[in-house]
């Protein structure tokens, strides 16, 4: 049986304007490896409506799971939620539970809930919240799509709260051995290891430094026993110890 | 007249398997913006060829300019060359003007040139060479599509290669001014100055830092008369010095 899929999409201006280094896909991805949950695509776009929805659409056909980032606070340029209402064709409107747990954000509770923050408390129809412990504005889950914020510490909360809820998959075990040769030279031993066990797999992640070419070679399957046999090939191969 | 438009995709499990952390799309990201030369979309995808294809002729169908990085490499799970091929259904072959750059890489030229090198001459029919000057072995332009190596500082060496070549947008200015003001007190001022600026984009980046709420507002546009007015509006809103 294989692995449950996932695709992640993070939206918003700041990551293709190169104001911000990403953050969020490096978190889960690698949250989900250990899982057994395999992140097969990412994709980023900005704060427009139709990309949104295209990307949504697109993603959830595609994937067992969906996780986006960004685009759920308050401010004018915060559509995520509205988009998804879109995408699947649903309703969307300020829901009382969310409102309730919003409230309890702000020191005079219901009372301090202006226009723009119950923005925030609008939720998709059918979806299920997702908890948010460090400002209370919740994420949401429809169907195979978990939306959450965009905010590093506010994403990570959410997805450390989501993913023990979510179907697990076989746990992929990985190893990383380095070697300092350069690609060329390993290419051919390491293009029939790889011939030989088609359940693992086998990257090589190049690298470059001071002067000197050299490869990070890692070996990734659920498989233990064919792992071990294809690392010790590769450390016979190329002399590692 | 519109800014030119592009998109990036990442090809490789490393980002996936939350191995490493992107470094090549925010490299880029930074080197377009003043150029005027506007990222739309970034795309994640593994090692797989109908992924590759699939993402490569969405990408060149919607944006005037695709930037890839990864897979030019001379291992077995280099297949970027083959799948820009396939994508664009021409031919692809080691090149002569390719295989006598690669061989000015090592000590004994053509002497030099194992089957695992040659690999990396490989070049689609009707491609445009892009210099690497690290290690040699070329990118190439076909017609939109610019295809790099993965590893950052060659992808650089080549970005930082091609980009004078292309067609330049009118620069995109930016300003950013930091409010220490929960996002939820900022949205009703922040969106009225959006609409009063159409042909602006302002965009709220919430943060949360030792127990406090903020956001960095940042505005941007290409027309500068434009961007001073909007930024005196939120200094004015937000008692911004």
């Amino acid at each position: 049986m294989s692995n449950p899929t996932a695709a992640m999409l993070v939206i918003g201006d700041e990551i293709l304007s190169g104001r911000t280094r990403d953050a969020n896909m490096f978190y889960i991805a690698a949250k989900l490896t250990p899982l057994g949950i395999e992140l097969k695509e990412v994709r980023v776009v900005a704060d427009d409506a139709d990309q949104i929805v295209g990307a949504v659409n697109d993603l959830r056909a595609l994937y067992d799971n969906v996780f986006t980032s960004g685009g759920i606070g308050p401010t004018h340029d915060d559509i995520t939620a509205d988009c998804i209402a879109r995408a699947f064709g649903v309703n969307i409107d300020v829901r009382a539970d969310a409102r309730a747990i919003l409230a309890t954000a702000y020191p005079n509770g219901e009372a301090d809930l202006t226009d723009a923050r119950i923005r925030m408390a609008r939720i998709p129809e059918g979806a299920a919240l997702i908890e948010n412990p460090v400002s209370k504005a919740p994420g949401f889950t429809l169907e195979n799509v978990h939306v959450m914020a965009g905010v590093p510490k506010i994403f990570a909360a959410m997805v450390d709260n989501l993913l023990p809820t979510l179907k697990h998959g076989a746990s992929v075990l990985s190893t990383s051995l380095r070697v300092d040769l350069p690609e060329s030279k390993i290419a051919p031993d390491l293009g029939k290891i790889a011939q030989t066990y088609p359940m693992l797999s086998l990257g090589s992640y190049p690298f470059y430094e001071n002067n000197a070419h050299g490869a990070n070679l890692v070996i990734r399957g659920t498989d233990k026993e064919q792992l071990e046999l294809a690392e010790a090939e590769v450390k016979a191969a190329f002399d590692l110890s």
